[in-house]
């Protein structure tokens, strides 16, 4: 089959994660008999160099164009990026920000789980990891805090911000049938994750989730206030299966919960909308204090390209035979830097690219 | 001395941990030749049960009477308790916002460390604990999506929820100021937690606090996004000092902070206004599970009596000797069951309540 592409290099590790996994995805193309015809599109600092904006009509064009688009990571280091000196609004964030909205993902899976091989680099006791977890957290992602109306005004003479966190029932209930139907595929548990004790957006939240939880009498449904759940991940990560939660929160505690695996550096994630497209990407961000040294772990961002095989391709056996060669090169030794640990082999971004790929 | 304190007994296992604070007080009088008039004040749960309200003008006029409020803990069980069948402005939290609110309570002071002696009990890997952690976290309790407008609108008929944060200046200033007020006396380093990629309050809260931080040169600032700390505090929680952040960043983070520490029954908390009066309650929960068993740690309601004896009624020295009859107590080897290891001795609540008294 032929597909169209589109690939994001974005800023710090990004090009040369993206290039690895862009190697993997030549790979699957040999072997399976497929055409994949990329194109390269700028986001983020990339394009804040070239357009002097982080995100063109241009580009939104063209990943709308495309079959899914894979992507880097975006933005730059706080302290030492020139892009941090502009204003908000033409920060590399911001052209993460506009085409998530511009392509309506709405729906950002973000897979935590701990590999086996990789117990030794989870912080937590291991009598706390028993047997391991396996998360999937679905974050929306086109509504409340961030996308909001914003200003910041002042009153006689005092400065005041403001920030508008705003669900309406519909985006509320599309994003929990699709928290639903991913459970329905796993363990059949949803936990939905809100501040119902204080927020009205997190009532109405509870409200239409349990509503949809009436579709999927197959399905648990648990609430469970933001506050605990920041704790319960630590405490017992093991409980949870599908994490349903609003934009902001899911922020927060996908992130606790990627690095609670421990392996932030395998983990993929893909955020989707209404149709089979989807944009993925690798959950860490672009690390610019080890950029172009061949340091980086390529492994989230190939996982994420799997992600793309399986959701917006439909190619379920090649995102298979993409997983399974990671599986194997990890149970075989090779690690990059931020996953190694005693008795394993040392190797580099290229490297474990390779590895991979001739895995496949 | 003579003092009046209010006493807020809460719900869930509130009464019997207040009842063993108010014993170590009592024991505190003797020693120190102080004079205590206690009064009781209704909160939440209970004050619903007898009013019919979470919070009575009664309380809130009682409050400001008195030198400083011992609290349990407020709330039920969402699952089983009649109070979460109540409308929202009627269930107990309500009566926690509102008495914050009524008494300015702005600095929620919530200190997070480990107890050698409770090691075991950490949830980290022994080499991320390395030499253990100690944090004080300093949130915004007055202002932001806890306090501003909210309304549940109803559209062409789709219902919309709309929750709005909002900071001023002055409210970020004084909060700022408290925070590295509370850095000088101790490493000397602010950890201000935003999301300034994201929000207009939090550019306003950065930018804020910068302006604070250049009146005290002896202190280091730095900034640090939400869903990194809420990463970093599993990674490295050795890095912070004083966490700085607002409401509802605050009230994940610590939560996260505490259940870090693998301590949280032996976590207390002060909420302060700009006078010497503050509210104070352990960080952890009513646990209505375990109500009335005598199973309760006390640990975190003491010292909590601790810190009011020292920030509201200027008593240090009164306030250390309560603190190192803890952990006289427990390098003795006493525990309750929330933190029993191997080799110690299990005790009730009222046990241990009566074991740090008599070391006092
Ligand atoms: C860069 C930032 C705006 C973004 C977010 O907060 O959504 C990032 O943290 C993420 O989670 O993808
Ligand atoms: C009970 C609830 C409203 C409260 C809060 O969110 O502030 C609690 O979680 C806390 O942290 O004291």
């Amino acid at each position: 089959m032929e597909y169209r592409l589109g690939l994001i290099y974005g800023d710090g590790i990004g090009p040369e994660i993206v290039r690895e996994a862009k190697k993997i995805l030549d790979k699957v193309c040999e072997k399976y008999h497929h055409t994949f015809h990329y194109e390269e599109l700028l986001l983020g600092g990339a394009s804040i160099d070239v357009c002097g904006v982080p995100l063109t009509e241009e580009t939104i064009e063209r990943a709308k164009a495309a079959d899914a688009v894979l992507m880097g990571s975006i933005g730059g280091d706080a302290a030492t990026s020139p892009w941090y000196k502009l204003e908000p609004s033409k920060r590399p964030e911001a052209g993460l920000l506009g085409i998530r909205k511009a392509l309506n993902l709405f729906a950002n899976l973000r897979p935590a789980y701990l590999y086996q091989e990789l117990r030794a680099a989870c912080p937590l006791r291991s009598d706390i990891i028993g047997d391991g977890f396996d998360m999937m957290i679905m974050r929306e992602l086109t509504g409340g805090l961030y996308f909001g109306e914003r200003k910041t005004v002042e009153e006689n003479g005092i400065r005041r911000a403001i920030d508008t966190l705003t669900y309406d029932e519909n985006e509320i209930r599309r994003i929990a049938r699709r928290g639903f139907d991913i459970a329905r595929k796993r363990r059949k548990k949803v936990t939905s994750v809100d501040k119902a004790n204080v927020l009205d957006s997190s009532r109405l939240w509870r409200s239409v989730v349990e509503d949809v939880a009436a579709e999927y009498p197959d399905v648990t449904l648990e609430h469970m206030l933001v506050d605990n759940c920041a704790m319960q991940l630590v405490m017992n990560p093991g409980q949870f299966d599908v994490i349903l939660t609003e934009n902001m929160f899911g922020d927060i505690l996908s992130d606790e919960a990627s690095m609670v695996t421990g392996s932030i550096g395998m983990l993929s994630s893909a955020s989707l909308n209404e149709t089979k497209f989807g944009l993925y990407e690798p959950s860490h961000g672009s690390a610019p204090d080890i950029a172009g040294q061949d340091k980086a772990n390529p492994i989230a961002t190939i996982l994420s390209a799997a992600m793309m095989l399986r959701y917006s391709l439909d190619l379920d056996e090649e995102a298979k035979a993409v997983e399974d060669a990671v599986k194997k090169v990890l149970s075989e030794g090779y690690r990059t830097g931020d996953i190694m640990s005693e008795g394993c082999t040392l190797v580099g971004t290229r490297q474990m690219g390779d590895l991979i790929c001739s895995r496949i």
